[in-house]
C-alpha cells in the first residue's frame, strides 16, 4: 500500500528582511500562490495546507480551496522553530509523511515535486532533504575543500558539494514525534535522504538579490529569448 | 604608484554544450559583449583584449574599440588550459597584473569590478579569485560539513562554503610566469586573495538551466516586477 501524504505550507504575515514577503507579488502573483499550486496539483496529497499565525493568510489559503492550519500564538513569532511548529501540525493531523513546500521555492516545478515524492515512496527514508549539487572548487574555513592548490581540474570532475535547499522536506511524522519528545533533533532525524533539485528551482528569498534571480528565472520562463546569434 | 592593470577576456567560438556560446543573444545582445564593455568603462585598465583563436570575435572586439589577441592554434582546442592562453598572453602583454573577465558572467555590475581592483590594490596578492558564500548546512561525501545533525541552527550563523566563480581573477604577472616556468599551477599561485561577489552577479553558462538564471536576472534588471502586496 502507497504511503499517506500530507502537504504542509508554513507562512508567516510578518518577515523581517522582505517585508510581508508571502503577499508581495512575484512576478504574476503573490508569493504563497505559487507553494498552493504546486501542491493542489499533486494528487497524492490527501490534504494541502498552510501553516500559519495569520487569519488573513488562512482565508486565502480557505478561498483557494485549500485548508487552514491555524498556528498557536506562542509559535508564531520569529523564535519559533521549525521542529516546533512542524511537531504541533502532526499531533493533529495523521498521515506517513508530512512534505514541507516552502514558499520561498516559486520557481519549483511540478515534475520536480513529482520525483521528490517517488523517491520518498520508493525509498524508506525518516526524513529527506533537498538539496543542490555544486560542482565548483570550494574553500572553507580559508582552506580547498574539493579541490588542491597544485592542480586545476575540470569542474565537472570536482567532487560536489550539496547544500540544503529546504525547497522541499518530507518527514516521517513517526519518527519526528518520538525524536521530537525525545528532545532529540528530527530535522535531520532518523535515515536520512537528500534528493537533488536543479539549480534554477531552488532560493531563499532571504534578500532582495534572491528575490531578484528568483523573479527573474520566472520571467524568463514566462517570455522565454529567442536563441539568435550575432552575424559574423 | 598605483599597479598597472590589463582585461583579458578569454573567449572561443567553438563551445560545446551551449553553441556559439559568445555570439549567442543574451537578453539584448550578444554574451560577448557584457564584458566587454565592463572593462571598457573601467578607467584602470592600461588595455582591454580578447583572448581568442577566432579572427571572427578579434573583429568584433576591434569593432568595438578593444584589442585582439590571436591565441595561437594549438591553444584553441578545448584541451587547452587557463594555465597554457594566460601564460602565452602574458608573455606578449607587460603590465603588473592580468585581470581576466569571464563572459561567461554577464551579471557582472561595475561596482563590483571596480571594488575588485580596489581589492587588489589595496593588498600584495599573487592571485584573487572571485567567490561566492554560500551559508546553507552542506553535505560533503554524504556528511555534514558545517553544520550538525543533533541541532537546526539559523543559517545566518553557518559557517559559509566560499565557491570559486571565475566571474574575475587577478593574477600577478610575474609570479603567474615563474611559476609557470617552474612547473608549479599558476592559477591558484603564491599569496591567495578570495573576493566575494554578491549571489546575483554569478553563474556558469555550462548549461541550459544557467542560461535561464543569468537571462532571467538581467530581464528583472531592465524591467524590475512592481513591489505589490496582495490585498487583504
Amino acid at each position: 500500500m502507497s504511503k499517506r501524504y500530507i502537504a504542509m505550507i508554513p507562512a508567516r504575515l510578518g518577515s523581517k528582511r522582505i517585508p510581508k514577503k508571502n503577499i508581495r507579488y512575484m512576478g504574476e502573483k503573490p508569493l504563497i500562490q505559487y507553494p498552493i499550486e504546486l501542491a493542489q496539483k499533486e494528487k497524492r496529497f490527501q490534504s494541502v495546507w498552510v501553516n500559519t499565525e495569520s487569519g488573513e493568510l488562512g482565508k486565502i489559503a480557505e478561498d483557494m480551496g485549500i485548508c487552514f492550519h491555524r498556528r498557536p500564538p506562542e509559535l508564531a513569532g520569529d523564535t519559533a522553530t521549525n521542529r516546533e511548529f512542524t511537531y504541533e501540525f502532526m499531533e493533529k493531523h495523521d498521515c506517513d509523511y508530512v512534505v514541507m513546500i516552502n514558499p520561498t521555492s516559486p520557481m519549483l516545478r511540478q515534475d520536480t515535486l513529482r520525483h521528490f515524492l517517488d523517491y520518498v515512496e520508493e525509498n524508506e527514508f525518516d526524513t529527506v532533504l533537498s538539496v543542490i549539487a555544486e560542482r565548483e572548487e570550494i574553500f572553507y574555513r580559508g582552506e580547498p575543500l574539493n579541490f588542491t592548490l597544485e592542480k586545476k581540474v575540470n569542474s565537472q570532475l570536482l567532487e560536489p558539494a550539496e547544500s540544503v535547499c529546504w525547497a522541499l522536506t518530507a518527514w516521517r511524522r513517526e519518527t519526528f514525534m518520538r525524536l521530537q519528545e525525545q528532545g532529540i533533533n528530527p530535522v535531520f532525524g532518523g535515515r536520512l535522504g537528500r534528493f537533488p533539485i536543479p539549480k534554477d528551482e531552488s532560493c531563499d528569498l532571504d534578500t532582495p538579490e534572491d528575490w531578484n534571480i528568483a523573479e527573474g528565472i520566472l520571467m524568463s520562463r514566462i517570455h522565454p529569448f529567442e536563441e539568435r546569434y550575432m552575424e559574423l
